[in-house]
């Protein structure tokens, strides 16, 4: 595979300066590419770095100062680089076809195009959209509506109802659907509240790897478009999670809480029961966010319990100096005692 | 599906005051019923909310004042849900049969009733009891033995000479039975030790999606009754735990540890090794007990490393409370100096 | 099973001091060993305990005084029980074999004496080296190498591009090349970043049930020889674990770090991104390693954010001790107070 810097340009609507028939032949990274490679940097400042490498070529960001080497100005590099990358080492995907071993339900509707992998099992009633993709050993409930263009890497479990949209990736060993945590309490034995509500999975989500998205007791646990989810995140029972929001691997969310738009919950980061988080929240890594707290819109929050970043910052700051101060606390007490001393002795001094 | 208001109490062994041939034809959501359905409210405070929805009639616990709406009195209002949701929603169960691709090692046991799913692997000697579904793409090791009951949803792993006993659930992707993490360092190296144990799952038990649960080394790692187990949990070798326990999701219990009855341990808590909890204790979301702690029955737990709800709760108060704290502290090591220079002037000017 | 008390010793290379006729019929457990089994004491200070038990021998560490049991003094009593252990209760393995309902992609290579389970899928450009077993229900993508003497428990899933040297152990559910999770926000829409790279573990790893290994974005995510991974950890893309390194379970490990050799990385650590851990680094449980911190080789770091041991245990300390010295300093403020009241006093009544 190899392409004219010319044609790198074009495809990622950028302004080459070089040589436009240089060829390239791979997308390389920053700290060891090979020659013929393009890479890309994400600030000006990154620009002497990149070209004492071998790279062939630079995607730089628009206002980046000529170079030795060939650059191409574009106004995100990253994604200008995303693009190339998938020219060069595209993702393998299977081709479309329902394999032999596979098991299709009863009444099933499967779009065109589609792909079904080896030892996969679909229920009864379940639909699949056009070019979507569900690989080997995986399993689809009943009634299941996967949307077009989707990809289900290989283990991937959705229990029965449950709905996922266009776009959507999910990668191995993650399930959708299984029942939520709800029990009740009666003579010191826990009953089984029912889990009958569905997950919903809308356009253009992403879902790592070992995953747990649990099903509504009734209605809908929900993850709105554009959402990306990591590895191993628990998302609990009823849980509503905006669009365009990341939720980085190992979070848990514990049951109907409500994440906003555009937020951020860094890895590690747990919710309890009926949080709510406004948009454009971001939640530092590991922090504990209380049962029923509000976290307001466009603020950042650490620790655990969380605070706003400002005053928690602050907290750690001062705990790192608690020793220091405890013993200029013991120094002040001295003192202390000490004057006193000293002013009840002028005190008899003075009668 | 129908049901008449007078067969709904009577399911429930309820009060009811109205109409006994009101129709109701769903469970609802206190949120958003709809019409026809029957919701429940866990107070009598939320009467009025609850006659201002569309719900045909409503679930309240025994005492609640006569209401608009036609209601039935009972002593759990959410048990009482849980029976009509079981009759108007109740969980797809596959049939009983052996699947035709479903692989059955020598010596098994199969008892009557049982659904083994497509692509579902028994090893040899496996028991399975009556009316127990062991679903797709699941693997069972050589000796299992699984009670009567139980539903292993797909792609449920139990490694060879695990017990599960009877009424067990276990969600996707849980893995019963895995080697204990039990390295010795000899020259620099790990030595592995043998995981020879099992894992022990005794009646009522529910395991929630992609959990792990370790063999011990040598005897059992042991679940006892009616203890409930949520997503991504992880139980080590020769842990214990006891009776009607909740283990909310990804909290991870260390080697060796032991838990008593009635626990509650909220999300993500770590549990060190060798850590002693007795029963009924609370462990609240986050928390960490160090390695060979030992928690108190009866009591609550907050912090990592944990303390008693009451210490730990002011311990929390007070570190929202530092930065005004290190200000006083500074405006009194400030009038402290002032006042010694007056008191070091002052006696002077006596003299 | 029985052995000779004379051959477990040989077996060992260890000391006997007792009858070597004696016949061992199995590996007990210290707390309760049945009669014909032998124990182990990892110190001379537990063998009154092990003589009060049914043991019929006991490994003891070299030096270890004469006891009225059998003794076989040993370097490392551990290791020298695994010997045991392995003798009397092996693990149980697969029959070399390739079943016939597996799925063999095109121009796979397939070693001598490899076990390939029922329902396993091997894409096209595999190759799995001597006495390697792949368990049932497992996939493994396109161009996968995988080495000598590994074993892949049940419904293990690994990528295309990934590398698995020899003797590598990896159990039920886990993943091994998923997605690394990287996105690039523009106009409010997160973009994919293509994550072409690949994962590669060394000799001799063992991975747990249900961890997650993300490939890297380009280049390699990278677990060096000897290295332990428990249950339900998370790595992310482009980081590198160095040798003989224990990753104990539900530890995060996020995009870009290094771990250095002989590090321990106890439960539930979370580590940020680009983050180096130096060599000989032991990270408490629960430990919250920052963004781009450095961790020095040969420190024991406790606490999120992570401090050096003694500084963080000393935190520890003091943050118990903040209710006392709240109300000290509240005393401490009106002893000021009272002073200066007398000193302004005795000021006036001077003059």
């Amino acid at each position: 595979m190899e392409m004219k810097l010319k044609d790198i340009a074009e495809l990622c609507g950028g302004k080459l300066s070089g040589d436009p028939k240089v060829q390239i032949t791979g997308a390389g990274d920053l700290q060891s590419p090979n020659k013929g490679e393009i890479i890309f940097i994400v600030s000006p400042e990154y620009i002497e770095k990149a070209e004492k490498t071998n790279a062939e070529a630079i995607l730089v960001p628009n206002g980046t100062a000529k170079s030795k080497k060939p650059t191409i100005e574009v106004a995100n590099p990253k994604i200008a680089f995303a693009l190339v990358m998938n020219k060069f080492v595209p993702e393998p995907k299977p081709q479309p076809g329902i394999d032999k071993t596979s098991i299709i339900g009863k009444n099933c509707h499967i779009g065109n195009n589609v792909h079904i992998g080896p030892y996969t099992v679909l229920s009864d009633n379940v639909t699949l959209g056009e070019n979507t993709i569900v690989e080997s050993n995986s399993y689809i409930g009943q009634n299941v509506k996967i949307g077009n263009n989707c990809r289900l890497f290989p283990k991937v479990t959705v229990y029965y109802n449950c709905i996922i949209k266009n776009n959507v990736r999910a990668h191995s060993g993650t399930v959708i659907g299984s029942d939520g945590f709800g029990y009740e309490k009666q003579n010191e034995v826990y009953h089984k509240i029912p889990q009958a509500g569905n997950v919903v999975v809308e356009d253009n989500v992403e879902i790592g790897a070992n995953a747990a998205i649990d099903r509504a007791t009734l209605g809908s646990t929900i993850i709105r478009s554009g959402t990306k989810i990591d590895n191993l995140v628990m998302i609990a029972h009823n849980v509503e999670i905006g669009s365009d929001t990341l939720i980085v691997s190992q979070v848990g969310i514990a049951g109907s809480s409500k994440i906003g738009n555009n937020c951020i919950l860094a890895g590690q980061v747990g919710v309890g029961n009926y949080v709510t988080i406004e948009d454009n929240v971001i939640v530092g890594a590991q922090c504990g966010v209380p049962m029923k707290k509000r976290l307001r819109a466009n603020e950042i929050y650490l620790g655990s319990p969380v605070r706003k970043i400002k005053d928690m910052a602050e907290i750690f700051a001062l705990e790192g100096m608690l020793p220091k101060f405890f013993s200029k606390f013991k120094r002040l007490r001295k003192d202390m005692d000490e004057l006193k001393e000293q002013v009840d002795n002028e005190t008899k001094g003075s009668r």
